[in-house]
């Protein structure tokens, strides 16, 4: 990277509307709050901006996503309203190189279920547990410089079994006053992006004003950065022998043999 | 387990019909000789029955299999030809449980896409390369009573890079004589389902008749059962305080705060 | 295996001499307790001796390795005491195909501090906590019929960060009612052997009188047989071209390039 | 980081005292060329130095591990004569923070066999093998910028089994022209230090003249790089309940319960 990270954070911003108590913490909109803890922490090595469910294309059209370096996604009550033929698209990029940063209830947004392949089900409870994060990967770039463990006084809570692939690398585990535990902090590299699922941020609760949290984000916007020229998708290609540059676009299974 | 374990081989059988090089190595189809070679290895610790892409619903219905234990797939030239609506079946029974071993070009089946979440793209080369498939990980019971190296004298090559998530295990590398390297035994735990791709099998070769490649798809079969009572699937639910094992069906993110 | 697994459980059988408390629990040794919630849960599929540290050559002289195929570990107090030399034996042993079950307080034995590598400390405290065991890897052959979760009324707390080698795979997390988390259920693979450790059982609970824990202990080993003929040190050998099969010893680095 | 990255290369420098051709390919020792290639890469990012074994304390002081930041180790020969005082200094260092870039034959130095706890045998040839070295891990940082695959015309062969930890990461895996494979490209965390393990380098060819070699190893020192405040040992220690920050040093098993 030589310029700064393009990051674009999308919000449902749902609850926002529907919910005082939720706009009492997120006058702006959950994704705003998002922004704006990604900009305190990396200032002038990011970019932020912000699109939401009600833009046309949920704000996510090819040409945004052409020029996005790493995208982070918060969603809980409409992941169904999320167009399919986006979620194709983001899934796309997302192979092909796009960074991508999970939040909280998008465990269950379409996007983070065609990636993983699984239901991405968990158990869940919100009142009012304490979350207390720890971190069990020290030397892991997405722990820098926080507390072990983080506290958060108040979150709903997520308990194990949490029905996602076995991670490539666990860095949290969060316990909950209430006694549950869940994998809270986890990597999965698909295709040629990187993709980080960090656990806290109910919209009931002011999570995402929590310095801890919003450094960790911002920890996570820099790792999910791949750092690969161009965008490309990994594609089936024939090699002839002694050749190991050249591909060849495959032609069908049955033709080719021809 | 406590009766012998319920196997279905899936195969395409679409060259068999179509390529009389392909009949002569599998004059009853490959699937057949896929069967064969688990039960020669098993003998009464299994069962094996075979399905085809021509049977109705591809032979995969609900009954047959909530009756499965594991499922061998084999396909090739008519992924698009496998039903949305069965592999979204299969799909659920993998991750409720059903075991899945699966070979070579099935890579790029509708199936495994959607269980690995990526394109599982590869380079490729049908020219009669020299396999060798070393052992990465000697305790693994898949990796039991084989060579090492298994030799076959001659396959289609795929190589790196595979656009799979990063194994849970990854038992087998192969080398080709081009040079080429493959990631050739992979485990994958996903849901309650137990996932293993093996790289070698060809139509164009008769590699399943190979005792080493026989060998080790015994194996994984034995390793694919999930020891668990039932067929269930992951689901969301919401736990109180206190109760660890009551869980609450999910009535939707608005009602719920309600 | 045909036979039955053959198991050595090593108690250091210290406390249970020095402290009524751990005596009124163990009257016999933890060890011996240990080894019949093996012998309760594999009845013949198993035979379980033990043996302690003040056994000469702490019981585990060379020809009682030769004809062990799992050890299980329990020490604390004493760990110092252990012969550098009856750990050098072991260590070769379950790199040849021993398989090694650890538990709780051993995880500061010579022994598996020289398998990881690693300082293998973690915070802790003895204040009967609750703890409470979820498994995060549902079709792991170790997490076979117990409870999610695994309730122990007390027993001492354990707490990350735990300075071990990522773990091959996670089974196990345990919370504590004091807010800890622990990666409780951990396996390695190292050379020919396999390696669990698992947390519960401090000497100052009844702990292995819990049905659980036994039943986790008796699955650890079963799952830790290493299923090749003979034992066998991985070493290093030179291979000639076209000769995959015939190694030949290393006779030094200097001369072999005369 | 704000400074340069502080590295030193350990070299053994006995070859090429003893062996003309070695002498013919590194002039001035391997470990200067070796520093050549990471300073080439890294320019004002890095301040490298290099020291060898028969420096005093082997040129691996506390002083002079204490401002380093990553250490890379090429040892062959002479890896008995590495005094045990300065492994286990070395050893510590690592574990507390310093990080580590394993090169070539340094697989069976007492330093990386320590810190892996298993044998580090493999098999080998010295017989102008063609390398190809095949990223598996195209988003890691260490593989940024490197054809795929990297060619080295000739070069030792190092196959499997190599017995290591399964590593946290593989990132290359190499074939040869004999047909062995081998995992060329490993990543391993061990307490708050990154080692990063590389196949390619035998003092009987140019090998560290490479140009996507010397890429390679200058990425791994780039990302070994712990950015933790200090340089500290993870240490066993008690907590009081609800007092998460405030650890008590460790006054023994039998004492403690007094």
């Amino acid at each position: 990277m030589t310029g700064p990270i393009r990051v674009v954070v999308w919000g449902e911003n749902r609850h926002e509307k529907l919910d005082e108590r939720v706009r009492s913490h997120y006058p702006d909109g959950m994704h705003t709050t998002i922004g704006a803890g990604i900009a305190e922490n990396l200032a002038d090595r990011c970019e932020v901006t912000t699109v939401t469910l009600d833009d046309p294309e949920h704000g996510l059209t090819e040409d945004v996503l052409a020029r996005t370096d790493v995208l982070v996604w918060w969603g809980h009550a409409a992941h169904a309203e999320v167009a399919d033929e986006v979620v194709e698209r983001v899934h796309r990029h997302v192979l092909s190189g796009l960074g991508l940063v999970v939040l909280h209830s998008g465990h269950w947004s379409k996007l983070f279920v065609r990636l993983m392949g699984t239901t991405c089900t968990l158990r869940w409870r919100s009142e009012h547990d304490r979350e207390l994060i720890w971190t069990v990967d020290p030397t892991h770039p997405i722990a820098r410089g926080v507390p072990h463990p983080i506290v958060i006084d108040e979150d709903e809570m997520y308990g194990e079994f949490f029905d996602i692939p076995v991670p490539d690398e666990l860095v949290f585990i969060s316990t909950f006053s209430g006694g549950e535990a869940f994998r809270s902090g986890c990597t999965f590299r698909r295709g040629h992006g990187k993709i980080f699922y960090f656990r806290p941020g109910d919209q009931d609760y002011p999570t995402y004003h929590h310095r801890d949290v919003r450094r960790v984000i911002a920890n996570a916007v820099e790792w999910a950065v791949t750092d690969r020229p161009g965008r490309s998708l990994p594609t089936l290609q024939r090699y002839d022998t002694d050749d190991f540059f050249t591909g060849h676009d495959y032609t069908g299974p049955i033709e080719d043999e021809a």
